[in-house]
């Protein structure tokens, strides 16, 4: 573990996974379960390279390595103050061969990796519109939640030229964008092959869901059984103990 | 109630909603659960024009005429022999002036019913994509099961038609043509608003889903709690209780 400047309002946190830690703004965007999970459903093979579009504080490349044994991942982040601290964490953990943090708007991504060349991308993208609620564009916060720079479709655009021929795409959205979801994905020929949704609790409507696509694969979908969070009793279920290793 | 001529293997079976009766053959496709759910999805609002795209035994339209006041239900049905039954379960019931029965192909339904006139369209289709499965093209059940004769795309263009600006299109399908479905719906100007997941059990994947439309909507999609068949003894749950007013 090396030394790393910490800035104003920032902490060093833990993430349970093989000595791991994260640099985060107590005041900025902390990650949450969706990021936690989003890492979890990716499935990795051995060497693997990937890409992460919107890193944020880098936490799905830190998991991703801490859970499998890749060749690189790249996670992609357009906020300066942002990528520098995700770029720190990598230093932190002493990942900077494995882990590289490119501080670029992702609609510029071909000018830094080349197209065809990945096996994996995954996004845990803003979740609001650009229409959409009150943005002040100087606001971190707002950065990371709105799709100010680099919507959807720009999103769904550069995962599908970035992936080799049968690259897999993965993402977690909102269910309300599922239909825009699933258009651009087909629109750009990044198949939709799973989705799962996550429900809070097994009687409510779900609140995030889950999506693997495979570039120029063909059309049938699975949906998987549903993710729930807590059970009758508000407690966590056995399957959200097991990703947060809870029982070890 | 009338009487009407019941052919070989035919049975009349009651649907314990205000006395109404259906023709059915005992050795072609009898309805399911799924035209039940799609009927009671359905929003009907006081004197409505319905279509149902690929009536079958009509068993749709006789359940919408029996929980609301529509104005005339017309019933779509390619099929000879299956129009012809669905014709003499109208006249069991009395309800020629209310549900017309139009043995033709639905990709010629716009010589029959003006463009842009209905208030609600409602398809159970064929769950089956053309390309799968084996297929007999002289089976009825082959037929009722498989997109034959106008599929996904043909259905989903024909109720955009047919439907009133901001008129509703109501479907059930299983969730591995989720994909298609939201695509050709989006494409065709029938923007999915409301989806609901049927499961048989909590913890499984769902094997159904409804799907509700709106001509010409903006874009926001709302997926409601899951409807669960059966809870953890095996029986049917409270919901499905009601749907099929078995506490009545």
């Amino acid at each position: 573990m090396k030394d790393v400047f910490l800035k104003k309002n920032e902490r060093i946190d833990d993430l349970q996974l093989k000595g791991l830690k994260i640099i985060q703004n107590t005041k900025g965007f902390c990650f949450g379960i969706d990021a936690v999970l989003l890492a979890n459903f990716c499935e990795i093979k051995l060497d693997s390279t990937v890409v992460d579009l919107g890193t944020g504080t880098g936490i799905i490349p830190l998991i991703i390595y801490g859970k499998n044994e890749i060749n690189k991942i790249y996670g992609i982040e357009i906020q300066q103050e942002v990528a520098d601290m995700a770029e720190r964490s990598v230093e932190l953990n002493g990942l900077e061969e494995n882990i590289k943090i490119l501080n670029m708007d992702l609609r510029n991504i071909e000018e830094v990796i080349k197209v065809n060349s990945i096996d994996v991308v995954v996004s845990n993208p803003p979740y609001m519109d650009k229409g959409t609620g009150i943005i002040n564009p100087n606001d971190k916060k707002a950065i990371s939640r709105h799709e100010i720079r680099g919507g959807l479709e720009d999103i769904i655009e550069k995962a599908k030229r970035l992936l080799k021929h049968n690259g897999r795409f993965y993402m977690i959205h909102r269910p309300n964008r599922l239909v825009d979801i699933l258009y651009y994905l087909r629109k750009h020929k990044l198949e939709p092959k799973t989705l799962r949704f996550i429900h809070s609790k097994m009687s409510e409507a779900p609140n995030l869901v889950l999506i693997k696509s495979i570039k120029a694969a063909k059309p049938e979908l699975k949906i998987e059984a549903p993710l729930y969070v807590y059970n009758e009793d508000g407690e966590y279920t056995n399957e959200i103990h097991e990703i947060y290793g809870l029982d070890d």
